[in-house]
């Protein structure tokens, strides 16, 4: 199964676990029993990171049916996988993989809910994940993000250009006109985006030229103040709300105007159950 | 400084964010330019991964004083450390140092609350988070959870015993006391852990020789019951609870008879927020 | 030092050379010999990589004085740096660190020509190079052509939208402009870049909405069609010149109205010469 | 496929490039569309890389038919490789698998220039390339130069011998007798090679007993001389020329009595193109 | 076939010893001849690492049938492994594959002796091997213990509790019995292990507490003296004899009351030698 | 310290035995409190890898002062390090970096009493350690091999020519001469080597041209007579003794005529005792 992630990466997501095997199974002796394991969705659940689960099983030495793809809606009950081989290769698999998919199903989930509370809006409006999530299990993160049906803000620093009140910091009295022209010039194939952390620094930032004001901890009514505000520039900016932004207040961010939602609240929902049944055969 | 964590790893933590610098820095021409940034704990937290953070400051080409060591708690307000050097480095090393704080602190802290809510009853207890922690990252899980003065309950499958009742499964009618001789025999240097789902199912694995007794999903009052039926035995067992523990319950379960409490809630504990100052020097 | 490559990377670079010593400096029995090694810039060129270079040598061994900076014009002779230690360090670094900064620098000089042909006709036109490195050195390509002053035309594949003709042959009869609608909706924070094979086609994908146009292998003559073309939209796109421009044709594409020139052909430049001269101490 | 490349590190150049697969791809939503790619040569080459290219376009998800072997030569328009597979396969592995071919078939096609420009003069002449390759991606490198038909002059720098002037430059006053004969005890199994700046040093190295004279940039009429000052030795030495070696002068150098020809061109070859043809099915 | 060893590691070793081929094979030109190697046991051995083995060959481009598993008892002349394929595959991992089962299987046979010869005296006996092996090789010389039917003592530091000496050396005027309060406190999961030099050390520690006593360098008669003094404690310890404990002294410490064998001999044990027969088919 | 090992596979040494830390020193509270480590040499050895072993003990937190280079031949008691630091970084490094020193120590030592044997009676002889050493640790045998004074007999597959019976299997009826022939010709930088099973193939192979007859499993007698049958050749082959050449029978192979001893002996050498007193400052 060509994967979103190197297939080292997952053997070291095994070996991690379980560098030497169980060792509860070699001590009982029964490694080599034929078995067969289930993993079904014990809630509703976005399907994430399940192709990866199977190849963790398959590695483990389990033979894998895959029942399911990343980004389909499961509910609860459907069967996600099936495993078959010596028990030694099922409980050695088992909980990486189970935990694999139930922490990103989450993330993927509440995505999801998001990605749906603003699309009963707007179907144009996206969003965007950001670049916050745990370090070092970023891949995962933004297959989780994708299979929610989101979109990566930033995969991170070194492809797009999104200007902070940390960098003009530096810029001594420059006009947000000049940073424009400069950065235009020597970025032609990047949309500028400008962190702002109130209705009127936006509407600045927008006169000046920026492609996406990035509106920071602004409430619903700051949104469709920024919005009024741009609304009949020759080319008003897209408008994103971040900080704070999450399913039970998408709607009224989109209503506002915001045409983008940028949040880092996926990464932190918890995870969603997936049951495991094995048994001998 | 020496950390529990290879340093290569921390290496890979800056190079997956910013594997080719700043784009916004480097386009707004301001890489160069000496500035100092400033963590500090935006709300009450327990310090994790503080001195990792400063690595990967280090690495992305700062000077860092650290003002905390991991473990202790902090304040609001309370100053976690000062980096100084080239505004390229700071803003490159920024946000993948603080979001390594502010999630493992998160973790630490819920740790914390649990150890503590324990404590207050009975001294005694010990809180063990298991293994089902974020595959990929279980190097930070560990070193957050000895942060917050917990435990691992298993780093992995190969280094203790559990009997899951998946292992059974694959066992035929072999009594509980002739698995304890076995095991005895070929592990005399571990302890025996078996999960159970009943308070009977405890009672006779206590009576078979195990000597934990991971008490999976029961109320403290099945804790209780489990807990008197097994006082008497010459070699009481450590009854440990699982399953749904946390800060709240954690008091109940130990008043109960719990003597070591199972969990997996801090790993989906919400980060603790780090403020990021950052000016011009 | 800070460097845009993870140490365990330039680490790497030394063992692939000289994975157990130089056996020759062993044989010889010289490797505690104190010396100097200097590397100067045996031709004009523009500097890459050097402090990596400087890194190799100090993980063979050596103290390291560095001359210069990425991205420095340097004339012929100028010194580039200084390393003393004995000789066993300076003879296994030494080939690996100079054949590093004459390929890199190779690549930097051949963009900085570009740059600066392109330049002389217009400030504001912008150079890229392509994602069309050698495979496996993507880090070190990056860095010189930053070291030139041209920027990245794509990272990769996957934080950028360039439409190629192979991807509309999976799109049956979808007019550019509902893809554009498509698009947008999915990539507010993108440009969307599409790559046409001749003028009428850069004009109606500018007409359909796209941001950039990318050209590929036109005439000097054909972009000023397109320009001609597309000049009078409300929001005329970049035109951007590909396939075929190096520096002895980058003006005459400027001239013909071409905003942004991608190319590949830096990456193909002849190294540049660096002296080296070793003596004893 | 059994290759001379780790399948990991192939693994690493597909993620180098498209790290979270191909953002166009997904945003058109055309991934699982089926489709064909064909890769052909567009001008004469030496094939290289071939099954390497293929591995990587499995990784990617696609099936593969390889039509050619490393170092078969090559005609305009002969097919080298067919995948299908889905659309996201197609075209997240192209560019990666397209230009690793054409960067070393570039290298094998010089290489083989050389061959043949000094087999034609002689049968018994080798073409030995040098270690100066882009470090990184030495072993992509050996594979090319092989596939040429040339062998390796060095791997690196610990397995052969090779007294460079700069290590004499730490040996004082010790005679080219006295230092064969130190270096015949301790490597009894290595030829001894040194390298001259002229005639008469090579001639001194060869009465001294060095097994091969690596002639560094002398003209085909130095090589001359040398040959014939060390002709009648008991044991004549191997006459390498090096520096400044190509396939144009090969010819020289053989007539003139080189028995080695020492060259880093092969390195600086261009690329050969590869066309690829990318339609649905 | 799942392995208890990554499969990049097993690559590895592949790459180390043959990174580019074999020069030999690839200069007489006799890569693509067909052939068959053949592995057999040349004297009594217990098989270790074979799948492992087999799985270097199949990367080294072979077909591999598996006669055996870890862990069989082999008499001279039993066959190993047969692998077919081109000559160029069979010579290029032969000497891996050869020495990986020859070194892995001398301590598989090693542990082996020690465990029969215990096993002997009494079957509820468990012979243990160290952490002492040989830093950077683990995983192989855990599978090869197992495969003896040994047990690993320790995986490592970071997931047991033996408290040494130099331990104790940090701590002032603690009495054994409040350590290990302190211990069991924090670590109730854990057997608490101490080693001591001397009986009565030992007789105090166990009636401080400690489950197992670690018995460093004690004669047979110093732990018969051990044994008779904690025999009729509440709860008699497992006493552990560690230290210059051999297959030839087994039997002797077993007979003294030690029911834990702790031994590093089976990690120096000579390697055991494989035949092997490569002919042309 | 420069090293001949990458640091990054130094720093994985000290992760593989103590990825946590020490649950121990953890567990007692005693990591803070400061120490001092001591390593001296517990009979006479020859030191090897000594700057790692203190490497890994600065990785772990240590300040380390190493008293002896590797090669060094030194008495029982000697100091080899000085360590100082907490509790917890002593008591993390310690194991491994005794382990380290002990085993390859082990090896460097064999090695120096071949070497030392046989320059006992010719000054001129050469003791090279063979390619069949632990896989996975090659680079620490090497580094080992040099500090005993010997050298590699061959770093691996692709860099030096030997031919077994084993590649001659798969040639049929080719002269030895025309084999020497060709292989001159795509080889001319290599010496030629040829394993032969008795003194007539010996002489055989000689006549043909190898440079070097690798003398398999012969007694010295009939190494003698492979010399009285090759001393008269325009061009006396290098008669280098393998299989079973020790320290005890080094002297008779030379002074049978052998002038390279080739040995895989040291790699089974035991390890030796580097005693270690840990105490608190």
């Amino acid at each position: 199964m060509a994967s979103s992630i190197p297939r080292a990466e997952l053997e070291r997501l095994l070996f991690d676990d379980a560098p030497h095997g169980d060792l509860t199974t070699e001590t009982l002796g029964l490694a080599d029993r034929p078995g067969v394991m289930r993993f079904a969705a014990r809630e509703k659940m976005v399907a994430a990171l399940t192709a990866e689960a199977a190849t963790i099983l398959e590695l483990a030495g389990a033979r894998v049916e895959l029942c399911v793809a990343d980004g389909q809606s499961l509910e609860s009950g459907a069967e996600i996988l099936c495993a078959r081989g010596p028990a030694g290769a099922l409980l050695r698999g088992w909980k990486v993989a189970q935990t694999l998919i139930e922490i990103w199903a989450g993330v993927a989930t509440s995505a999801r809910a998001i990605v749906e509370a603003a699309g009963a809006v707007s179907p144009g409006v996206c969003v965007a994940c950001t670049r916050k999530n745990i370090p070092g299990v970023k891949n995962f993160a933004i297959a989780a993000v994708k299979a929610g049906g989101a979109v990566m803000h930033r995969l991170g620093l070194s492809e797009t250009i999104l200007v902070f009140p940390e960098h003009r910091a530096f810029l001594q009295n420059e006009s947000l006109a000049d940073l424009v022209a400069r950065m235009r010039a020597s970025a032609p194939e990047k949309k500028l985006v400008i962190e702002v952390r109130n209705a009127s620094e936006g509407a600045a930032a927008a006169q000046a030229g920026f492609d996406v004001i990035q509106a920071e901890k602004f409430s619903p009514m700051q949104i469709a103040e920024l919005a009024a505000a741009t609304r009949d520039l020759a080319r008003p900016p897209v408008i994103a709300a971040a900080g704070g932004v999450k399913a039970d207040n998408a709607r009224d961010y989109v209503l506002a105007g915001a045409r983008l939602l940028v949040t880092s609240a996926p990464y932190h929902a918890p995870p969603r159950d997936v049951s495991v049944r094995i048994s001998a055969e």
